[in-house]
Formats: C-alpha cells, sequence, structure tokens
C-alpha cells in the first residue's frame, strides 16, 4: 500500500481503512447525542454503549466475510478462533469517557496479531478525521494535515520527558509509587489521553506511556504504530505487550531502558 | 446574524468569526510542529509558543482597525484601553499543555465584555474546525456535525453528574478538600480537559467544571456559552464571573446551587 509517499508491505493496509470506515460509520451516529448508558461492571463505571457494540459487530462482520480463516478478539463480544494464524484486536472506542462526555480524544482500535505477535494497527478518529497507522517498520498519519510519516523524537532524559497516562486511578499502590517517582523526575505529565498517548508519542509530540491493568485490545493496535515510528513497547518488566497488562511505551529506545530501570525500584 | 436557524441580536457575531479566522490563521501552521517553548514563569512549566503570540497579535490587529475604540485584554501581551465599554478578552490558545502535546483539547477563546460584563464569547477549535458561541441568551455550535443549537442538561443531583477540572493541581489544599469531597459524590470526573469542558457542559454531555486560579481571559468568552446554553457560572461564592478566580459552572441551576453550597462547606 502506498499513502503518499508512504508505503507498507503489509497486504492487510487497505483492510485497516475498510474496518476503521466501517466502525465510524456504525458509531459516529452516536457520538455527543443524549443517549443511555450501560454499566459494564458492577462496581465502579465503565460504561459501554451502543455505539461500541455497533462498531464491533461492523468490523466483525467485515472480517467474517473477507477473511473467514482469521481469529477476532474483541471488546464487546465473545472470541471466535484464536488459534488462527492471523488474529484482529479490536476495540470500537478506546477512551469511552471521553466520547460520552463529548471530548474527541477517543478512537476506533484495530490490531492485527500475526503468529502471535503484533503486526499491523490503527488508530482512527473519525470526529476529526484522522488516522494513525502502522506495521511495526512505518507508521504513517492521514487526517486534516494530509498524509505525513511518524517519527518518534529523541528524548534520553527523564528531566526532559512528557509522559502520558490514563488516570493514575488505574495503578495499585506499588505501581502508583513506582508511576509518581517517574512523574517527579519528568517535565511533564498529562492525563485522560486513552490511546491518543500512543499516537503522540508516535507522532514525536510526547516521549512516553505508562499505564496498566490493559487487556490485548487496549494495547495490540497501538505497538505496530509505536514500534513503525521508532518506539519501543513492552510491560514494565520489558516483556511482549501482546497480552496487555502494565505496559511502558517510549519514543526513544535510550529513555525505554531508563523507565524499565526506574518502574522495577521497589525502593 | 442567523448560523442555521440560531438567531443572536448581538451585531458582533460576525466579528467573532472573524477574529477566529485571523487566529487559526497564525495558530495553525504550529499545531503538530516539532517547535521551541519558552518558560513563561521561571517555576513550574507553563509553556508559551509562537502560535499563542501570533494568534494574538493577529486578533488586536483587526481589532484595532475594525473597533479602534475598542478595549482588549489578552494572555500574551498587554492591556489596551480597559475603561472602554466593550472590551475584548483573547487567549489564542486556552490549553497550551494540550497543544504542545499535540492534542486537539485546547481552543482559542475570544470573549467580549461589555459595560463591565460578558457578554459575547466563542471557543474555536480550527484542527478540528469546530466552535462553540454563545450570547448569555442563546448558545451554538458549528462544525463537522453542522450547525446546532446548544442546550445544557438537566441534573440536579451530585450523584448523577460528570464534572470537569483541568487538574486538581491547580487547588491549595482547602480549595482541594472542597474538590474531593465534590468528586467523591459524583459520578464521573474528568481532568485535562481545559475551555473544553465548558462547551461539553454548553452541549449536555457533562454537568459541571470546577477549577481556582483563572485569569479573566480564561473564561469571559466561555460564559455567555454556557449562560446561553442554560446554565450558570459564577464564583465559589456566587459571585460575578468576569475576574477569573475560584469558578463553577454548572448546566442546570439546581446543581449549580448544590455545588456553591458544598464548595463553601468548610468540614
Amino acid at each position: 500500500m502506498t499513502q503518499g509517499q508512504i508505503s507498507s508491505s503489509n497486504e492487510f493496509v487497505p483492510f485497516l481503512d475498510r474496518l476503521a470506515d466501517a466502525a465510524s460509520a456504525a458509531i459516529m451516529p452516536h457520538f455527543r447525542q443524549r443517549f443511555a448508558v450501560d454499566n459494564k461492571w458492577e462496581t465502579g463505571f465503565d460504561p459501554v454503549t451502543v455505539a461500541d457494540r455497533n462498531g464491533e459487530t461492523a468490523m466483525r462482520t467485515l472480517i467474517n466475510s473477507t477473511y473467514p480463516a482469521h481469529g477476532i478478539l474483541g471488546e464487546e463480544h465473545g472470541p471466535e478462533n484464536l488459534d488462527a494464524e492471523n488474529v484482529w484486536i479490536l476495540d470500537p472506542i478506546d477512551g469511552t469517557r471521553a466520547f460520552i462526555t463529548g471530548l474527541p480524544t477517543w478512537g476506533t482500535l484495530i490490531g492485527l496479531r500475526t503468529g502471535g505477535k503484533p503486526s499491523l494497527g490503527m488508530m482512527a478518529q473519525p470526529y476529526i478525521g484522522e488516522r494513525f497507522g502502522g506495521d511495526g517498520n512505518i507508521a504513517w498519519y492521514s487526517g486534516p494535515l494530509g498524509t505525513k510519516k511518524l517519527d518518534c523524537r529523541p528524548c534520553d532524559r527523564l528531566e526532559e520527558a512528557t509522559i502520558f497516562t490514563t488516570t493514575p486511578a488505574l495503578f495499585n499502590d506499588a505501581e502508583r509509587a513506582a508511576f509518581d517517582r517517574v512523574e517527579d523526575a519528568v517535565q511533564l505529565s498529562r492525563y485522560g489521553t486513552d490511546c491518543y498517548a500512543y499516537c503522540m508519542v508516535a507522532a514525536g509530540h510526547g516521549d512516553a506511556v505508562i499505564e496498566s491493568g490493559l487487556q490485548a485490545y487496549d494495547i495490540v493496535a497501538l505497538v505496530p504504530i509505536v514500534e513503525g515510528a521508532g518506539g519501543v513497547v513492552t510491560t514494565w518488566t520489558g516483556g511482549s505487550p501482546s497480552d496487555g497488562g502494565q505496559i511502558v511505551a517510549s519514543g526513544d529506545p535510550r529513555l525505554h531502558e531508563i523507565l524499565l530501570r526506574e518502574l522495577a525500584r521497589t525502593s
């Protein structure tokens, strides 16, 4: 595929855009409308909307009809054929709290895991009309500013870093202590960013994302974007991010080493 | 002026859009670019960009040439003619931290204070292409979803409320205690929202904004939008929001009374 001067050798890139189009058509009629919100969990407040379910159904229908041998793992519906070589990992609305409060910082996450590894991913924001994609080797943006290659920026010192997290409330006590230590050392931290944080690291507007308790569908789509832009995504202990959990993503591999060291410190 | 089926009797409404256009032209070339960031304060990290200064200059030039008798109060340059009946209150980039991290949740704030009171205001987000305006009697949106009248939603109980604040770090200890008490009682709170919070209250996607330490240019433009949509904006003690300070904005006047009471409690 070619977008402007950006070429990916991954055969499924055009299909990523088709999935994003299908999700957008299902989701957008519900954005900034007054609608009912279900509580997904009995405790806490994790809203899931009709838009979320419809968006996933639209993508599943397209995958099943186009690539019936592929597997699917989504947030809203049950897993299908997870032993397949290619498994699509879907989160129709990452950032549901942004969505229900009308803020544009949510996105549709579409990831492909090939042989167990994140191989292709897209974050699509249909209200703004921007998409961030990556195949692990290159990453690209399309939207109001045209089509561009994404490149992480250099940053090898905590004191110069801008970090993101969705909310420190995600962390348990030990994780919180580690995060607080990092946050105290960096130049700037931003909360409430969800999938946008990873895309801004890929685009060189931030340096790292530190999160915990993630599901596979929260992160798989974002790994090939960050890696394609030159960054690194692992668990806090340096392992594969494929199954979620404690995740750290860095734009500069040197910063990543520093963050892994800081997050591993127990005092 | 008429936007779709929305009419304002305020003669300066078309000029609001001209100011927003001028600011956009000056600011947008700098969004999501790699650029130098100055530190405005010696302590802390309050970045101000070339975009911010250029945006304000563009608006000042247009005001001076069109309404030379009007006053101007901006974030970036000195005050002009503040005793005038009409004073424009400008913040070219509200949400500079969102701006420098590439997030789209910043906005250009353009307010008009007439006889000392907020009379007209706009929040313009040029990357998304959306604008929220109000004259205290009506409020409107224009953007990707067309042109719409803004209406706050009803909410008369803390337990059902969604509240916003830019960051709890804005509060001093006593304010923080009051905010924490409210936050514990509400259904959902969101941070990092800047001017978008007020517009989402006006649009009926959230119920209140609670902030402190605001300057006039942080709030004057937003008052006629929230009020035009049926909401209320005052200081924490129920006074005029014209000079900033401790601000609470509510979509439902009944919720506003509850919030004023809660924020006044000292234990």
